[in-house]
C-alpha cells in the first residue's frame, strides 16, 4: 500500500516565512480495466484495491451483480522499459454464461435512448440496467427509516475513518454504513467515483450485493455518476457533504433512492426519497 | 443561461426543524463532442458555453491550437421524442489542412508509450503533444514572477467572481488572472475539468493562445488532468485551493509549470516551478 501516497519536495510559505521540506501527496496513476481481455476503460486512480475498483466499476456498468459471475481478476502485463510490471492494467474475466451488455468505452454514457442525448436518456439507461429495485421490503422487514440525528453523526464518522486524507488533504472518501449508523467500510481515492467503485467491488467480492439497508456517504458533491453507482449497487440512501446536481436528484426521484445533500452538523437537505427519513421525530425535537 | 441552474423541491432540516421549499441546483446534462462529424467524447457538464467547452477540450487533446484551425462549431441533431433539440451534441469542424492526431475515445489516456500504462507514459504524452513550451522569455520580456502576497489574493477574487456557486454550492470554478492578479475570465461547471476547458476554449476563440503570462486558479484539487490542461494551453502557473496529486506535481516538474497548492490566506505550498514565485521578497517580509 506504499503507493497510496508519494513523497515530494515542497516549498512552504506561511505568512511570508519560506521553508523547504518533504511533503506527502496522494498518489495518482492510470488504471486500465480490461473485460475478458479487451480494454474497456481507463481511469486515473489512487493505487490500491485495484481488483475491487475494477469489480465495482463493472457493477456500475451493469456487467456484474454477484460474486459467482466473476471468474478471476488479475494484473496483466504492463511492464516498464526495464521489465517491471506497472500494476496498472487489470483483466476481469467473467464466469461462463455471463451476458455482457453493450457498454460503451466512455463511462456513464448512454446514447441509445429514443430521445437522443439528454438527461432523460441517462436516467432511462440506469433504470433499465439496474439489477435490483431499491426495495426495503424484502423478507417482510420494515422499511429503512433513519433519524436526522443518526444521519448527522455520519460525516464525523466518515472523517474519522479517513486515514490518508489527514496526511495529504487530497483524497475523496466514500463510506458504507448500516442503517444503525455503524461503519461497514471506507475507501479513499483521488477520484470520488473510484472510492465508490472500490466499496461496491469489495461488496461484490464478499457476496454482499445488493447493498440493501445501507447508507452510502460521500465526502464531496453528489453527481449523477455517484447516484448511478448507488442505484446499481442497490444502496437505498446516498448522503453527501455538499450539493447534488439536478440530474442526480432526478435519478434518485425516478428510482426511489433517498438523496441527502449538505449534510453538515445537524443540518441537511433531503432531495428525494424522504420516506426513509424520520421527519416527524425531527420536528418533535425541534 | 437558464439551464445553468434548475429548481427542485427540497426538504430542509435545520436543528430538527423541518421545512419544505424550492431549491436551486446546479444543472448537469451530458454533452457529446463530435470532431468533423465523428463522436469523440461525452462529458457530464453544466449547460452553457458549450462551444467553448468543446473547443477547449480539443486544445487539451492537442487537436486545436489557434482560432484559424477551427472552421465551425454547431449544435447538431439530438432531438427529444417531440422534436425539441436537446442542445447536448456539438460538432466541431476543423479548417482544411488541420492534422488530427490519433486520440483515444477516453480522455487523458495514453497507452502508446513504450512503458505500457504508467504515470511516466502520461507525462511523456503531454510533453510530446504540447504545442508550446511554457516559456516566459518570448519577446525578451522578463520572466513571470509573482509575490506570495499577490497569489494570496487570488482565492478571494475567484470566489467573488463565482456567480452560480452562491446559489447552488455545487459548482467548481476556474479563473484566469494576469500576472498582476487581474481577473481575465471565470467559468463554473459541475465538473472542474469542464470549467477549465471553457476558459481555454474561449481563449482559443479569441485568438488568445498560448495563455502566456497568466495564472490559472482552480477551486478544488489539482489533478493530473488539470495540470495537463494548463500545460496544453501554455499557462505558466497553476494554483489550487486544495492538494495536488503526485502525478500533477511530476507533470509540472517535467514541463516547467509552476504548481501551487493549498493556497489559503497567506499560506501556500509551491510544488514545482518555484522560480516564478518571489520567495526572497516573501522571506524578507517574514
Amino acid at each position: 500500500m506504499g503507493r497510496v501516497t508519494e513523497r515530494r519536495r515542497v516549498i512552504r510559505i506561511r505568512d511570508g516565512v519560506v521553508s523547504e521540506r518533504p511533503d506527502t501527496l496522494v498518489a495518482e496513476e492510470p488504471l486500465e480495466i480490461r473485460l475478458n481481455g479487451k480494454p474497456l476503460a481507463i481511469t486515473m486512480r489512487t493505487p490500491g484495491d485495484d481488483f475491487a475498483l475494477a469489480a465495482g466499476f463493472l457493477v456500475s456498468e451493469g456487467v456484474l451483480g454477484a460474486a459467482d459471475e466473476l471468474r478471476s481478476i488479475v494484473y496483466c502485463a504492463g511492464a516498464t522499459a526495464d521489465g517491471v510490471n506497472t500494476y496498472n492494467v487489470v483483466d476481469v474475466s467473467t464466469a461462463p454464461g455471463v451476458v455482457i451488455p453493450d457498454i460503451t468505452l466512455e463511462r456513464n454514457v448512454y446514447t441509445t435512448s429514443s430521445c437522443g442525448l439528454c438527461g432523460k436518456a441517462s436516467l432511462d439507461a440506469v433504470r433499465t440496467t439496474a439489477r435490483w429495485p431499491i426495495d426495503d421490503h424484502a423478507d417482510g422487514a420494515p422499511p429503512v427509516r433513519l433519524t436526522p440525528e443518526l444521519l448527522a453523526r455520519l460525516p464525523d464518522r466518515l472523517r474519522a475513518a479517513q486515514r490518508v486524507f489527514d496526511r495529504t488533504g487530497g483524497l475523496h472518501a466514500a463510506a458504507l454504513f448500516t442503517e444503525d449508523g455503524d461503519l461497514i467500510d471506507v475507501r479513499e481515492d483521488v477520484g470520488r467515483h473510484n472510492a465508490v467503485d472500490k466499496l461496491v467491488g469489495r461488496a461484490l467480492q464478499d457476496g454482499g450485493l445488493p447493498l440493501a439497508r445501507t447508507v452510502l456517504m460521500v465526502s464531496g458533491r453528489a453527481s449523477f455518476e455517484l447516484a448511478q453507482k448507488a442505484v446499481m449497487a442497490g444502496v437505498p440512501v446516498l448522503a453527501a457533504v455538499s450539493a447534488p446536481s439536478s440530474l442526480a436528484v432526478d435519478l434518485a426521484a425516478e428510482t426511489g433512492l433517498t438523496l441527502i445533500g449538505f449534510l453538515r452538523g445537524s443540518s441537511m437537505n433531503v432531495y428525494a426519497g424522504e420516506h426513509r427519513v424520520a421527519l416527524r421525530t425531527a420536528a418533535a425535537t425541534g
